[in-house]
């Protein structure tokens, strides 16, 4: 958890001020932390809403288990389920009919039960875990830290020749470069893919398909920003797998929280009804928010000659109905010089996670893009200052 | 997952009835599921109860994945953690100064935290894992499902040989037993334990000494009955236990849902408050409950000649100021045949955990003594048609 005890740069920016084109700066001590993906951007549209999105939870309720003993996934709250229908399809860019949805604690702990389901139903183990370079670094984590017989990590997929099988782990838009993504292992046998689509939401990318794949992974959080609820679901084609997920959450936690199912209901339902309303829409706000972080953030970069950005071609979007552009996420920020921009940020006083740590080079690194108004201003004023090489090349 | 689909008796048993000495059972033909311990039974305190338990969300509230970057468990809200404290102090049932607060999604994240983070700071792997007979069959599910290589279940404490170093797993008191429970591995090196208090409250025990381990385990579920919130929490001495715990906490969920951490510290701020008032305190209300439930089973085994019960010695409860007697959550219930008890009570529709699942005789079943009433009922009276073994030896 590199960096995390020091992370007092959340505490002392209070202020949720977006026009922020100005020297209203931390000041240049604090620690900006822009290694995790904490989604608080999003916070002032939520402090503009009224109480539509508030939730009211008595004493007596949510206390069973059980949500419904008929669905394969037993803790999944029906109204939540309902929800997430509704959402996709209004949304487009899921298909939900004949599949199975499996709540988890984030997408994280859906992810891990994904790799317990899928490798225990093969029939050699362990099962090889690869994804393409530059990955989402937590996967590393996620496939290694228990040393389970089921599944190793393997690294990256497209130097992957190991024989026997794998899981491609597919992040669509990337993470951390916000590409689009399609499997680079073909294999007629013995693959399968877990398909995190974590950012395929119109706020970052253009939704140019129903994504429609056998088992993919989608977080709350990185739609709303209510990281806190801890709210993922896995929309899952075969019954044994969804079955195996079920029983990997089941030991793994007895369920997910039914606090958070019920508020993730409320949330989602109001996105759905307010999405098509200019005034209102979420995903509206959310777009030009992004884009407007993104276009800043080139400005700087093409004033000088230090960095790179990765260019991602403009596309029609099925929801919003015209051609945008794309803003993910996480900023896949580049060094033209070979020198570690991890540890140079750091001496700024900025940190990002480096591109070691997602199967690349350190000469880039990953910033989350999703930050408060205050750390995200003061990340772009310290790059300024080093946006030549002049200033940073000894 | 046994019986899970046919859980049907819950759907069916929508009254809240405490006053139940009568006829009002459920018809033959519906399925009782006292497998898993659903803790409903003191829904019907919740609903006498007032708003003062009702928590109040707001959409913009709780967003972060952080709780306070400053402590060790990054992802437990401050008001949480003073709540647990001050529970603890009032009832005095464990000691919580110099200890780490890690929380978890459920006691069952927590155990798997704790296995973690022992075997990982194991110079030596696989650590085994054992408990002594009968043990929670949970236990053997955590430890085994994924195949770590870091630890391995190797069954009975009582018989376990095996050198190397080890974790026992102390349940007291015990699930499925109610007994009492103390280590039964003794060895100078090597050996750690996690102690599983998630029943030492004073509504099923006499609290007779404030328990002060290393490690040990509490949940939310089992003090109150909000199984549906899953908090837990580990009461842990040592730093580096705790970061580990918070490693493994990281990687499997990115932390514990806000939401529940929330409505768990209203909760049990209102135990802390009305735990002295005897109109309103809970742990009055469910030690009258448990009791009431305890003696009409035992009213029953005792009419027969058919069944046992364990025996538990009355104690002082320093909490209550008075000798009062143990009402295990749940029962642990034999008959005097060698034979299926768990397949005898199907044949009833009542389903029940087989004692081989606790690395026990067959003629044993733990019963789950925190139904709803309706069920409960229906147990009892279906009990009742078969308490002597003229009626059920062929």
């Amino acid at each position: 958890m590199k960096g995390m005890e020091k992370m007092n740069g959340f505490e002392s920016s209070k202020k949720s001020d977006s026009d922020s084109n100005k020297d209203k700066c931390l000041s240049d001590d604090v620690i900006i932390n822009l290694d995790r993906g904490d989604p608080t951007a999003f916070q002032e549209y939520w402090m503009k809403m009224t109480d539509r999105f508030t939730v009211v939870i008595p004493g007596w309720d949510l206390m069973s288990y059980f949500s419904d003993t008929k669905n394969v996934c037993w803790f999944l709250e029906p109204e939540l389920e309902k929800a997430i229908k509704a959402l996709h399809g209004t949304i487009g860019n899921a298909a939900t009919e004949e599949r199975y949805i499996v709540v988890g604690t984030g997408s994280s702990q859906l992810c891990q039960a994904a790799l317990f389901a899928l490798s225990s139903l093969s029939e050699v183990t362990p099962v090889s875990i690869v994804g393409a370079v530059p990955y989402y670094s937590t996967y590393v984590e996620e496939a290694s830290y228990l040393e389970s017989k089921l599944y190793k990590w393997e690294g990256d997929a497209r130097t992957f020749d190991k024989k026997g099988p794998y899981i491609e782990m597919v992040t669509s838009p990337n993470n951390p470069d916000g590409t689009m993504r399609e499997p680079v292992v073909h294999r007629r046998e013995g693959g399968k893919v877990i398909h995190d689509f974590a950012y395929y939401w119109p706020h970052y990318t253009p939704i140019t398909r129903r994504q429609d794949h056998d088992l993919m992974l989608f977080t709350f959080s990185k739609i709303t920003g209510h990281a806190g609820s801890r709210i993922g679901w896995a929309l899952v084609k075969d019954i044994e797998v969804a079955k195996k997920m079920v029983q990997y959450l089941t030991v793994n936690s007895i369920g997910v929280s039914k606090e958070s199912q019920t508020r993730a209901t409320t949330i989602l339902n109001e996105l759905t009804k307010t999405c098509r309303t200019q005034s209102e829409s979420f995903f509206e706000y959310g777009y030009e928010k992004m884009k407007s972080r993104w276009e800043r953030l080139r400005e700087i970069v093409e004033s000088g000659d230090a960095f790179t950005l990765p260019n991602y071609p403009q596309a029609f979007c099925n929801f919003f109905g015209k051609t945008i552009s794309t803003s993910p996420a996480f900023a896949w920020l580049g060094l033209k010089e070979e020198r570690d921009l991890g540890s140079l940020l750091k001496e700024k006083k900025v940190l990002t996670r480096g591109g070691d740590a997602c199967g690349c080079d350190k000469k880039y690194v990953r910033v989350n893009m999703l930050s408060r108004d205050d750390d995200y201003d003061g990340f772009l004023h310290r790059l300024a200052t080093i946006k030549d090489l002049k200033c940073i090349v000894p």
